[in-house]
This record gives structure tokens, sequence and C-alpha cells, in this order.
């Protein structure tokens, strides 16, 4: 069986933890969003990559949700004192990632490459691919004027409204390799219940994975990040209110129109209609169990 | 009173601080050695310019000598498990440096405007300068081939003896801004307790600046790094057995022929006799004390 997981970091790399968990070794490719990529202090930070990296590979700080467990925060601390930026926060063991592979970068490299050789360090069974190995910026436009991605939602705290995203450069890039590939033999596509704008919507902004999905013969499976009409984290819910009208299933379904043939949603959001077929199942992640227990109903529902 | 300071780091950034401590603020001019440069990680570190900042800024480590107090290394180590270099050792307060002048560089500034930025930072009252802001790179002769300094010294642990010292680009390297101007207006020039072939050297290396001291009416004091015809650390030693035949006073005066009018020596070499006139006096600095003492003598004879 093989199957591909679209996703950013943060709930999506949970998910992305259970399916590994459930399936074979190798079965599972996982295509993470590269929209929030930034440059700080010179190096290049791929969060979401990094999110699915340290979280496939059992490095994540489970308590913050992000980053390295046991971190240390000294490089930037410093940085700060000599007059550097530390808005992003970067810890000690994080740098070590980002000097690695802003110097293979440098020298060349493909992000895919550089990703694929970090995967390997851990030995993951998954495999993960960037959308795109090409440059691709996800903007925000807001009441208060039009952001690169971690300006608004670091630097602002997320805290202005969203009319729209932008994902500058989406039109020119294309798939990273093995994106295309893997799409056309996979057995089941599904979408990580991550935040359909920020993080669903910059992968699928590269038009021929759109376009290997819109055609898809393999089911496609999106997986809902909100938990009765909330979000579990970020600003999935607000965005959705705003920009789609509300907040419902039907509403994310609407996200992913054309792409997807089922919406697995939680349990609390289970009387509503779509346009699409609706599960209902816990979709909450409390712990390891949760997350495998997730999967295996996904993964029911894809290969049904 | 303008002093001007050629140096290195280790004993040479102490005696500058020796200096700073006993003249009035704005009095010192501290020309540092570049030919100990060095790209790691993706990033420019000037090893000798950072023990001069760390030194006279109050940062340094005293029981290493080297790199910042409180240091953690988890990024390094970090860097080391993705597969990235961790031979040269970079502590994450280090790093937080290398990061921000990095950068600054790579937008276009010199290394001597960074410097001097990084120097305001830590309120310095000397004025710190490298010797060229142009690519001067020092490689060692060995028997077992021609090295990159850093290579030589860190990897292969200088253990390789030394036949020649080559600096790299010095043909074409300018003095970097500041550095003529202020070895114009000097009462002193004074040659810190640096190896002489790898610290002092590389910057004398520089044509205009080694024209400038040939051609001075200030005294130059140089103030010999070795103490009983042994160093206190590292190979000036056996550099000058090798290469000079032998460690007395008179082999540490024929490097600076033509350029010093006095070499101050310590008191265990005080019987020998040389080109220069020789002062004798207590040279080892065990603490901030006799740092002082020993920059109050050389200034003594400097300035007589």
């Amino acid at each position: 069986m093989r199957i591909v997981l679209l996703s950013g970091g943060g709930g999506g790399a949970r998910f992305a933890r259970g399916l590994a968990d459930v399936l074979d070794p190798g079965a599972l490719t996982v295509v993470g969003n590269v929209g929030d990529d930034v440059e700080v202090l010179g190096l290049h930070v791929s969060p979401d990559l990094d999110s699915l990296l340290y979280t496939l590979g059992g490095l994540v700080d489970g308590e913050r949700g992000w980053g390295r467990a046991d971190e240390t925060w000294n490089a930037l601390e410093s940085a700060a004192a000599w007059g550097g930026e530390d808005w992003f926060k970067l810890g000690d063991r994080d740098l070590g990632l980002h000097l690695v592979r802003t110097r293979a970068l440098h020298e060349g490299a493909a992000l895919s490459e550089v990703t694929a050789q970090l995967a390997r360090r851990l030995a993951l069974t998954a495999r993960l691919v960037p959308a795109s190995d090409d440059r691709l910026r996800t903007h925000v436009v807001t009441p208060a004027g039009t952001f690169p991605f971690q300006e608004w939602f670091v630097r602002r705290r997320h805290e202005d409204d969203v009319d729209d995203v932008v994902c500058v450069g989406a039109e020119l890039a294309r798939p990273a390799a093995g994106v295309l590939e893997e799409l056309a033999k996979a057995d089941a596509v599904l979408l990580a219940p991550s935040n359909p704008y920020l993080s669903i919507g910059p992968i699928l902004a590269v038009r021929e994975i759109r376009e290997a999905i819109e055609r898809r013969s393999a089911r496609c499976v999106a997986v809902s990040p909100l938990v009765g009409g909330q979000a579990v984290t970020g600003p999935a819910a607000r965005m959705l209110s705003r920009m789609a009208g509300g907040t419902t299933p039907r509403h994310v379904a609407e996200r992913y129109a054309g792409l997807v043939d089922v919406l697995v949603v939680d349990e609390l959001d289970a009387s509503a209609d779509a346009s699409v077929e609706l599960v209902a199942t816990a979709t909450l992640m409390r712990d390891r169990a949760s997350e495998r227990r997730l999967a295996e109903v996904v993964l029911g529902v894809a290969c049904a």
C-alpha cells in the first residue's frame, strides 16, 4: 500500500507520525509545505519540514509542539546582543540543522535532496519531500497590509484578520522530484488536519500537484483540522469564518472542492452536511495512541 | 598618547587588555591578525579578532583562554549529527557572533565595519581593526604538505613541523580603513607577545603596513612570546627552532629586523644579546595585574 500525505507542521506532523506508526516502512510519502520557509540570520529555515522531521524522528519538543526537546537558546540570545534579529525563535540544537542545510543549499543541492539526506540521518521509515524545490512563499493579505507569512504569524502574532492568502512563486514552482511519481503510484492521497489556507493551500498552489490530485484515480481523503468548529491551535477557524463564511465541515470541504472524495471530521461536527462524503470520528490527537487510531480510521476510509 | 598594537589572539589579547586597562579611553588601536580566518559551516570566523573582542569585552572564557564563558555546544553537536563539520569548535554563544557577522559580510559590509560595530556593542575603550578587509589566508608548508592554517592548527593539531608560512592574498591585500592613519599618528607601535610567524607575520605581510612601520618615526617595541626560550602556549618555540635556528631573543628579533627598536624579553632570557636593544622584565601574564604591569613596562620603554 502506498500513501501520499500532504501536510504542514503541528497537527499535520502528528498525524503523519500516526500514519508512519501503522503503515509498513516505505509506504508513506509526506509532501511538506514550504510556503512558511523563511531566511533567519542568513539561514534557510523550513518550519514545516522541520516539524515533520523532528516529529517523525522523535526529536520534537512534545510540550512546545515545535522545535527540539532539551533545547537551549544561547546562540539566538548572543546574536540579539550583537544586533542580530531574534524575532524568529531558533534554538541551539535547531540551528545545527539550519546551518547544515543552508550550506548544502548554497553549494547547489536542491531542498528535496537535503531533506532526503536529513531524513536518512534519522532513519525515517517515511519519505519526506518538500512540495517544491523552487522558491514559494506564502503572503497574507490583511486590513493592515500584505505580509510575508512569518512576518504576520510570528512578528505580528497572527493578530490581523486575513482577507486572502497569496503563494508568491507558485505560478512558476514545479513539484519537487518524486512528488508527481508518488502521487501517480499512490493507493490513497491524504490531506492532513493542517490549516487549509496556510499549510495545505500552498502545496496545492503548485499547479502540477493540484492537477495530479484533480485527475486522481486513487481516493483522496482530507482530515478537518477543526473540532466543534474550533481550531485545536492556530488561526484556521478565524480564517475560515472570515474568508469562507463559517467553520462547519461544508466550509472546510469547499476549500478542497474537486480534490477530495471524503472529509473526515470530528464527532462534534458530525451532524453537518457537505458537498463530499463525511466520516465522523474522534480527531483530537492527545497522545501517540490517538494519533495511530486516527491514522487507522483515515486509512480505512481511504482504502475502503 | 596614541598607541597601535599589532596582535593575534591568546597572549596578544591579554596584553591588549593590559594596555586598555592602563591607557586613556581611545588611546589604543589594536590591529588584529586575519590570516587565521576560516569558513566553518558556511560562517565567517575570525578567531583572533574574536579573541580580542571577547578578551577586551570581558566575555572570554578565562580557563580555556578562547571562546566565551558559560558556553554550550549544542548547535555544533546537532550539526555534526546532521552530517556537518565539527572539527572547528564553535560554541552556541560564539555562533551568535558568527551568524551576525556573516550576514553583514554577505550584505556587503567590510570586515572592519562589522568589527567596529561589534566593538561598539561591547563599549570597548580600544579601537579594534582587522589588518585587512581583503581576503588573506595563512598557509603552512610542512613535510606532509601545505595546509590552510586552521587545517594544520586544529585538524592536524599543529603536529607537523613547519618549514614556511605563506600568506595567501597578502600581495594584493590593502590595509583596512584606519590602519595606516593610526600608524601615522601613533606615538608608539607595539608588537604583541604573539607568534611572530603566525600572528604578527600575516599582519606585516600586508605591504603597506610593513612599509609604514619600516619608515616609522615613532618607536616600535616588540614583546617576545617566549619565556626561557619556551612558548607559553602554542608552536612558536618549535617554529623558531626549526625555521630560525633557535629560540633566543636574537632569533625573535631577527623576525622583526628593520621593524623594531626594542625587544622586550622575559627575565629568564635577559642574558642574551640581539641586533636590537633588549629590555628584560617579567612577561608571563598570570592575571589582570601582571597584564597591566607588563603593559606599563612596555609603554615605559616605547614612550621613553
